[in-house]
C-alpha cells in the first residue's frame, strides 16, 4: 500500500436495495481513506445524490459506531431519472467540479450499469462493491447482504417449523431473491426444508405440480402425519404462491398455508461474515482507489479480496453451485422418494 | 402441598393456535405430577384426541429437553368435531374408562369452553391453563406464548426499520391477535411505531385514515423525510392492509408499503418469561389436581400464581390497560402533533 | 393528566449499574415532556454530572432511535464521591440555580439512597425509576433491565448445554444479581438446570455440597451419564464458584467446569418486557411531576404502573416469591430424588 | 455418483471440542447414504466409542430434527486411550469384525492424527470432515463451526460494548482459538474492536504493552473519553487477561475489566453457513465412500466441496490470510494513531 500517494477526495454511494453490510463497508471504506490521509465525502440517496449534488463530508465520528446497524446511513434509492442520459452528465459534472478523484458504489448489478453510464462522462475512478441479499453477482463467492438474509429467513422458518410440526401441516414459503435461486436453495437446504421450488430447478408448472405432490404423499406414507416445509424462490410460480397452494389444493386436495418473509429478509443486524467480508472490501476500495485504479469490482474468492473487471462482472451472470443442487437431491429423498425426482 | 394423597392419573392436551411456552407447561405438569408419584398422560391433537382416545403416557425422559422449544409436543388442532354434543360424550367416556382423575388443558378460551362442554359428562377434575399468544384471556396479566410473539414481531419489525430508514419510506406492518389488540399495542410501543391501529383506539375508516394522513405529513414536515411505521392489529382494517395502503394513497397520495408478520409470531424458542411463566403454572395445575380441585384456571397475577373460576374466566373480556394507550398517546405525538389526536 | 401546568424544567440521569431498557425510559420522559411542552435536560455520568453540572439540552431527535439500544446515553457511574454532603449541597445547589423543577433518577437502591441525600438541600421533585437487572427493588413487580439480563443468560446457557450434552459433563454457571437471587432463580428454572444454588435456598457449604453430590450421582444412575447444570449466584459460594468446583471435585470425585457468564448480562438490546415498561414508567414519571408528587418511585404491578413511596421501597428488601422456589423443587426432583432435598 | 455400488455399511463419529453444524454433518451423511441404499452406524463418545464397540444404527427418524442443534447426538469426547497402539488395534478390529467399509470422521486435526494411527489396522475406507471451532486446519477456507463461534462471540462483545460505552471503560475480552488466531482475528474485525491481540501480530509482553497503552491515550485524546475494547485470543498472554489488565494497571496506570466468554463460543444452533457446508461435505463424504477413495478429507474452496489429501490436511498449518490482519491495521488507526503500529 502506498502512503505517500497525493490526497485524494473519495466519494462513496449505496444504491439499489439495501443490504445489511452496507454500513460497515461505508465505515471501511472512510477509517481507510482518513487513515492515508484522504478526504471522503458520503452522497446521499444513491444515484439521486449525484445528480441533486446531495452530499455530505465523512468523518470518523460518523462511522464509529455504525459496523453492526442493517440499512445505510448514506439512504438508498432506486433511481429511473439515471437512465436519463442528460441525468448522467449531471451526475457526472458535479463529481468533476467536486475534484472527486474516486467514486466507490457499494449496491448491485443495476448499480454498476449506472457505473457503465457514468464513465463516460465522468473523469475520475469508479470503483464497485458488490451489496445486494441476491448474491446474483458475477466475480464475487458472495455479496455484502447475502449471509444475514439467509440467517434472518432461517431464524422465521425454524419458528414456522414450530407450527407446520404442532398442527402436520404443509406451508409453502416465499423467499427473496428477485430472478436468481441462491437464497432459496441456501435457505431450503439450511432449514432442512422437504422441498425446495428455485429457477434452477424448475422445469414448469405442470411437472412441479405432480412432483411436489407425489413427494407430499410418500413422505406422508412413510413418516406418517408431520409437517412439510416448501422453501420457494419469489418470481417463480405463475400468480405466486398463493396461487401454488391453490393449485395443489385442486390438483392433489392438500391443504397449503403460503407464508411470504417479505421485508424482513433486507435488514437487521450484519452477521459477521457480512461485517468482515464489507471490511475487507472496503479497505481493498481504498487501496484500489489509491492505485489509480478505475472500473474494476472488489470480489472476495475463496476469503481472498480479488479485483474483478467491472464490466465483465456486469456480463456474467453468476450460477448457483451444482454442489447445492445435488446436496439438496441427495438429502431431500431417502430411498424410495428418490425415483420422484426422477419424473 | 400434599404428599400422601394417592395415586392419580392425570391427563394433559394442548389446544388451539400453538403458542411457544406450550411444551414447558407440559413438562413441568409431567415432572411435578411424577414427583408426587402420579401417573401422566397426554393425549394427543387437542379435543380430537379425546374423541379418538389418542394418547401416549409421559415419563421423564419424553419432556426432559423440551422447555426450549417451541410448538407442542402433543400437537394441536382446532376441532370442530367437538362442538357435536355427543363426541364431547364420547370424549367424557373415554376418559372415565381410563379412570382419568384429572385434565389439564392448555389454551385459549375456545378450549376453555370446550371445557365447560366436557364437564357435563366427565366425573373427574378440569384445569386449564391459559396458553394463546393473544394475551385475551380474563384472570391473569399474562398467557403463556404471549411475551414469546411480542418478541418476534419486535425483532421483525426491528428489521424492517433498517429498510424503511434507508428509502424514508411508510410501512404498514400488520400482527397477529385475532380480535384484541394487546400483540398491536405492546409491539407497536416496543418497536417504537409512530401510529398504532387497534381495535382500543379505532373509530372508523375516514376518521383513521385523516388522523394518519396528518400524522404522517406533520410528521415529515417537523422531522424532514425519515420512516414512519404504522403497526395494524389483523381483523381490523376492511379488508386488509393492503386496502388500507391504498386508501393512504387515494386519499392523501401517501406510498405505503404492506408487511404481514404471519406465521412466525407463533413458534420459536419461548423467551424467559414464558418458559417460566409455564413452568409455575404446571406445578400450580398439579397442585390443583392432588388438592381435588376442579373447573378452576391457573392464572398469574403479579407474579404470582393464582386460582380462577375457569366459568369467570371465559365470561369477562380482558381489556388493554389503559396505561398502555395513554402511553402510546404520549410518546407518539410531540407538541403540535398532539393536537391531531383530538380530531 | 394536566395539560394546562406551567412550563417546567425537567432533568433525567441514570446511576449505578447499566441494565437494558434505560433508554427507552430517557427516551419515554423526554418525549411525554416534550408532548406536555416542558423542557429537558440529561445530566451526564449520573450523579457526577450533578456534581460536575455536566448536562445537555434533551430534544426529539436525541432520543428518536434508542429504545431498542443498551446502556444509557447519559452514561452511567458508580459516584463515591456523592457519599460526601458538601457534594451533595453542590449538587443540589447546580440544580437549584438550574431552576430544575423535576429530577428524574434512573437506578437501583444505590442510587435511590442518593436521593434520600440529595432531598435535604435541593427544592426540586425528586421521581424514582427503577432501573437495575437485580430486580432487588421493593415496590414493584420488575425493574427495568431485568427481563433482559434473564434472557441473555439463557441464551448463554442453552449454548453451554449443547456441550455438557456431548460431553456428558457438570458444568456449574454463575449468574449476577448482587446479593439477591432473581436472576439465579429466573434463570435457573428458565433453563431447565438441574440444581439452582441461591441466597434463598442456601444453609451452608456442607449441607449444600452433600446435597449436590448425592443429587449428581442419583441422576445419574437414573437417567445415565448426561448433562448437569448448576446454576449458581455470585457472591454466595465461599471464594466463588471455581472453588465449588475444587470443593466438589475433593469431596465426591465429581469433575465440574465453572462458567463466569459476567459483563454479557448487562448489556443488549431490552427485550420487549423492558422497552414497554420503561416506556410506561417514563410517561408515569413525567405525569408525576406534572402533578407535583415528589419522593416517589415509579413501580410497575400487575402490568399496571404505580407509585410508590420512595422511602418505603428503600427500606423494604424485596423477597424472591415462594411459588418460584416451589416450582424449582418440584420440577427439579422426580420421585426418589425428592428425598434428598429433605436433608 | 453411483448409484450401482453395492451396498456399504459406512460409519460415522464426532471427536475432540464439539462445534456446531457437526449435528448437519452427522444428518447430511445418514440421508445421503440412506437415499443410496447403504447401512449407518454411529459410534459414540469418538474414538472411545470405537475401542469399547459403542455404536448404533442410524436411520431417517433419528436424524429428521437435528441439523438445527448445537453439540453432537453421536457424542463426543477426548480420548487419551486412543494414543495407546493396542487401542488403536483393538479399534480397528471392531471395525474389521462389522465390516464396516467406510468410516467418516468428523473433528479437527486431532482427530485426524487418530485417523493416520488407525489406518494402520483398519481394512476400510477413512474419510474426514473438519469440525472445529478454531479453523485451524489447511485445505479447506473453513470449517464446520468457525462461522457459529464467531457469531456468538459477537453477540456477546455487542453487549459489552453496550456497559463500555456506558461507562466509558476499557474491557479486554478473551476468545477461544487454541493456538490460532482465527477466531480473534475474525471477532475483532466484526466488532469493531478498537485492538486485537493475536498471534500473528504478537511480538512479546513488553512491545504488545507499550504499543496499547499509547494506542489507548491517543484514543482518548482524539476521541475524548470513550469504551476502548481490547480482543485477546487465549493462550496468548502470559499468565492470562487476568495478569495483562494487571500489567496495563502497573504499566500505564490504565484501568481494564477483563472477560472470558468460555464455553458460549462452543454451542448454539448452528448459523446457516454451517449447517449449508456441514450438509455439503456431509454429502461429499458418502460420494467419497461410494467411490472407494480413502484417507482424504472433505474441504471447502470458494463455496465448492474439494477433496484433499489427509496426510497433507494434517502436515501443513493454515494460515490467517493477509488482508485480515491488513484489514485491521487500516481499520483500527486512523492518520496519526498509525505511527504507533510502526513501534
Amino acid at each position: 500500500m502506498n502512503n505517500k500517494s497525493p490526497v485524494k477526495n473519495i466519494a462513496i454511494l449505496t444504491s439499489g436495495g439495501d443490504a445489511p453490510g452496507m454500513n460497515a463497508a461505508i465505515r471501511s471504506c472512510t477509517l481507510a481513506a482518513l487513515h492515508y490521509g484522504h478526504n471522503v465525502f458520503g452522497f446521499l440517496h444513491g444515484f439521486k445524490g449525484l445528480i441533486n449534488n446531495d452530499f455530505i463530508r465523512l468523518e470518523e465520528q460518523h462511522v464509529r459506531d455504525i459496523i453492526h446497524c442493517g440499512g445505510t446511513m448514506l439512504k438508498s434509492a432506486r433511481c429511473h431519472e439515471f437512465h436519463d442520459e442528460a441525468n448522467q452528465q449531471i451526475a457526472a459534472n458535479n463529481l468533476n467540479k467536486l475534484k472527486i478523484d474516486g467514486l466507490i458504489v457499494i449496491g448491485g448489478d443495476g448499480s454498476f450499469f449506472g457505473m457503465l453510464a457514468l464513465d463516460k462522462y465522468y473523469n475520475g475512478q469508479l470503483i464497485a462493491i458488490p451489496g445486494t441479499i441476491d448474491n446474483d453477482v458475477d466475480g464475487t463467492d458472495h455479496t455484502i447482504g447475502f449471509a444475514t438474509a439467509v440467517n434472518t429467513a432461517i431464524d422465521a422458518i425454524d419458528k414456522i417449523r414450530d407450527t407446520a410440526d404442532a398442527f402436520e401441516r404443509v406451508f409453502v414459503i416465499e423467499v427473496m431473491g428477485r430472478h436468481s435461486g441462491f437464497l432459496a436453495l441456501n435457505v431450503g437446504i439450511a432449514s432442512g426444508a422437504e422441498q425446495v421450488i428455485t429457477f434452477e430447478n424448475f422445469k414448469n408448472p405442470g411437472v412441479e405440480l405432480q412432483k411436489i405432490a407425489e413427494h407430499i404423499k410418500l413422505s406422508k406414507q412413510k413418516r406418517g402425519a408431520s409437517s412439510y416445509l416448501i422453501v420457494a424462490a419469489e418470481n417463480l410460480w405463475p400468480q405466486g404462491i398463493e396461487q401454488l397452494c391453490i393449485d395443489l389444493q385442486n390438483y392433489a386436495n392438500i391443504k397449503c398455508t403460503p407464508c411470504i418473509l417479505g421485508y424482513i429478509q433486507r435488514g437487521g443486524s450484519p452477521v459477521p461474515k457480512d461485517r468482515i467480508m464489507a471490511t475487507k472490501m472496503g479497505v481493498a476500495a481504498i487501496d484500489a482507489v489509491i492505485a489509480n485504479k478505475s472500473m474494476i469490482m472488489i470480489g472476495e474468492v475463496s476469503s481472498k479480496t480479488v479485483e474483478v473487471n467491472l464490466e465483465q462482472a456486469v456480463k456474467h451472470r453468476k450460477q448457483v453451485n451444482g454442489d447445492l443442487l445435488m446436496a439438496q437431491n441427495s438429502i431431500l429423498d431417502i430411498a424410495e422418494l428418490a425415483k420422484i425426482n426422477k419424473l
